[in-house]
């Protein structure tokens, strides 16, 4: 069916009442759509009810009606008079979007809209879109980064699937979005066909997943071995947001916050932080569990990918290890009783003022070297997964989209990369090597002896840098022309006469990424 | 259908003739059994025969015949002798295996066995399983381990499937298998239902890619930094594997003999290796592409497999990630030229005679404690899918059929956990996370000192440690009681209301692999 591209939609229907989905509702009130939500839990539409109600009396910002539904009927009746209707759904991967679609299947009637806001699977998404393709109901997985902060106030959105649908909705979504501070443009666009934009989003989680490791590495470098009080690692942390290569990184920015956010007696408006002394982050215990209890696929997914799709990601992987390791926090201690390794990781007698000021500077440049390292694995898995999948994902588009909004905002990455990606030549002939951009190759060489610094003082220190050190190996042998797989392709021809190219053989060297010319007979079989 | 366990068989088919194939038919042969071999390819079926009979003329020792068949009808005609009739498909995995299964298809009767040892993803294995039980024929996914070269000698093999087929084959595979030379056990043993034969060898692959990046970093070592040359770094690889912790490592014995391995005049028989100076190892160029050109797969299903089902796996992840760096050297050699970092390794000043002695000892003791961290993360891995997919396998006997064959060999390290795997405590309630287990964590916790110095020294002199620096990381955070990720967490609850446990607190310290009690409204949404 052709599109009614002037049709502007008065209400929007939003299924699932969490925290995103309630945040996304008072997100799109101020917006002044009317907005219908529903959801499985009764509970949950109460108190987002409740919550729109208190932020409506506190704020008057809210133009548009909220309406919360229990009955899913009088919530499709609702939808009625704005037909082909939008909705949007923000609901657990997996089967609970499969059961939740399966309830609204029979309501669903021709040209409707769907945005999965959820952190779908891109074959999940792609699954669905076929699924309701014959019913000409549109299923679009729309990743929706920033968490529940972003809902509220203006998210980063990816969204994939039928383009003309997408740009039907696409002038509702950038009123909704995240605007970028200089150009005042949302951060929303069409990304591509199919799963495209819950890929682009899953690498996000894993960039993301990355980064986090490495500010976190960082935190930990500064407050067991500096022994740096949480309130000056937040001042630290405030100054590399402000200026220079780690300015409006929002992951810094929030640290800084975090580092300086003191207990009071009363805590925050639930009675969470509440303490005569010392700091909320005190409360927190060591355990990222998101992983194990699967209410979040992102992060292992993106691993997974980067394997199956031959894309070295040790930044984003062995990040994504640590957090792993975390989880089971009975185990570790178990694991310690026995190991003794590192019962208190000692204050190091060299920690101190006289080495702290230019050593931070080190640990700064470091931090960069280590996000950019980040984003160079996410973005050659879009390049790469964009041409398997014939996309044609606009790396750069990604990149503007990533600017406000999301986790992973780093406003010097992107001012770096933006142009590079939609320069005439990338155009023509996609970046799939992102270290061979001169600007990130520039960097790359540029901070490489602080990441090496700080990698072998924290390791001397036995504090722990697994994407640190990652990072600084990534960097080695992304650019390495004499690397230990000599020995390696020698074993593997040895037992598996897997074959080898020869050094300054015409056409075998550099040569191509394909089995080599030459097997040696090491010991006759 | 009952089997009949007294039926011996006198001939086996073997579909495929490269070199796996080639070697298993002299095998089989030598066993006694009369072998038919097919292959799509004529040339492959008559390079298979004209070495049979070399084998033949020079050895004597092929005690049945080798017959090779150019026409599939031909083929099946001569296994009709012999039904119901057993078969090893030798043959890439994924549609290359399916496309001669549909060949084979017609010619099956009820009873048959297949048993495929390609390096097949389990997941095809299953759907193999399910489309063949309604005819009654049995398709066993085989790990066949070792290469070619013990392909023709006695491999390690891991079948898995219907566990009275397997009985039924068991017998013949005892005979052929490689036999422990302590024990003279046969390395072949039932593992367990639908893909958990496939799926231990994938692991098994996955160990070997951890072991093989520590083995080559060690080289790496030795090599440029410490400037020895290729015949002094074999006799030190040569006294690892014969005493202490390295000893019988297949990984360090062939390395022995690959670094001394000279070039002669008119080298092996086929010519390579010809040159009047020199080594051999000095043609092999520093790329492996196995993975690029989908030749192989268990290498990334291992690292995809650990990501998905939350197993930290990174010395075998970040082992993966530096080969597949490698295989493209056009691209790594223009990334050199921007990132001007390490042009050549610089010899470090205090690589001398002097600190050498002692350093070899903790490269020794680094590689060692490298290679158990990979033990520990693929099995795991395989403790993990067999609680998920209810195959019920025994880690013993995984150690037990690794103990010759295959290229994970490793004596000491499956002295050591055999016997802790078949206690009565391991049977009564399986192992899930290997460093709980005493004598792991006392190796670990001894080889930490020097796995560290040796990492800090490679570091210092800018070679290549990915794997070694993975494996320093994952023994501190597997134990460690103050992780980084305490400020993750805190992070994670900002932006996304993920939630915290307390420190301390009643039943969340160290509490569940669960979403925290707490969430602080570090900012109001």
């Amino acid at each position: 069916m052709a599109f009614n591209q002037n049709q502007t939609y008065k209400r929007i229907g939003i299924v699932g009442a969490g925290n995103m989905g309630t945040m996304m509702s008072l997100g799109f009130a101020e917006q002044g759509l009317d907005v219908s939500l529903w959801d499985i839990s009764n509970e949950n539409v109460s108190q987002a009810i409740n919550m729109a109600k208190e932020a409506q009396e506190k704020e008057k910002l809210l133009k548009g009606k909220i309406e919360g539904f229990r009955d899913i009927h009088d919530f499709a009746n609702s939808m009625k008079g704005d037909k082909p209707a939008v909705y949007i759904f923000s609901i657990t991967h997996g089967k609970p979007a499969d059961s939740v679609m399966e309830k609204i299947w029979d309501y669903l009637t021709e040209g409707d809209i769907i945005l999965d806001g959820g952190n779908e699977h891109y074959r999940n998404t792609e699954r669905r879109q076929k699924a309701l393709a014959s019913e000409n109901v549109h299923w679009v997985g729309m990743g929706v980064s920033g968490g529940y902060q972003s809902a509220r106030r203006g998210p980063s959105m990816s969204p994939g699937g039928n383009k003309e649908a997408i740009e039907k909705v696409l002038p509702l979504l950038e009123k909704f979005a995240a605007k970028d501070p200089k150009s005042e443009k949302p951060c929303v666009a069409y990304i591509g066909p199919r799963g495209a934009g819950h890929f682009v989003k899953m690498v996000h989680n894993g960039i993301e997943n990355g980064m986090l490791s490495t500010i976190s590495e960082a935190w930990s470098i500064m407050h067991k071995s500096l022994r740096m009080p949480y309130d000056e690692i937040g001042e630290v942390f405030k100054k590399w947001d402000s200026t220079g290569e780690l300015r409006d990184t929002y992951l810094v920015q929030i640290g800084s916050e975090i580092c300086r956010t003191r207990k009071t007696p009363s805590g925050d408006k639930k009675g969470e932080g509440a303490g005569t002394a010392g700091f909320v982050l005190d409360d927190v215990l060591d355990k990222v569990v998101q992983d194990d209890d699967n209410s979040e696929g992102t992060g292992y997914w993106t691993v997974s990918e980067a394997a199956l799709r031959h894309v070295a990601a040790p930044t984003i992987a062995t990040g994504h290890f640590l957090r792993v390791a975390s989880g089971n926090r009975d185990q570790r201690l178990r694991v310690a009783e026995n190991l003794k390794i590192l019962d208190n990781i000692p204050v190091p007698q060299e920690a101190t003022q006289n080495i702290k000021k230019a050593f931070l500077e080190d640990l700064r440049r470091a931090v960069y070297a280590s996000f950019l390292c980040s984003f160079c694995q996410g973005l050659e898995l879009i390049a790469r997964a964009s041409k398997d999948e014939s996309w044609d994902i606009d790396l750069g588009t990604c990149i503007r989209i990533w600017r406000a909004g999301c986790i992973i905002q780093a406003g010097h990455i992107a001012d770096m990369l933006e142009p590079v990606f939609h320069s005439d030549n990338a155009q023509e002939q996609p970046i799939m090597n992102i270290k061979l951009i001169d600007e990130v190759s520039s960097v790359l060489h540029e901070n490489f002896q602080p990441l090496k610094n700080v990698v072998l003082k924290a390791m001397e220190w036995d504090n722990y840098v697994p994407s640190l050190s990652a990072s600084l190996e990534y960097v080695k042998y992304a650019g390495g022309t004499m690397l230990p797989t000599q020995f390696m392709e020698a074993e593997m021809d040895y037992f598996g006469a897997h074959s080898y190219d020869r050094p300054h053989a015409n056409g075998e060297d550099p040569g191509k990424t394909e089995k080599g010319a030459h097997h040696y007979e090491w010991k006759p079989a």
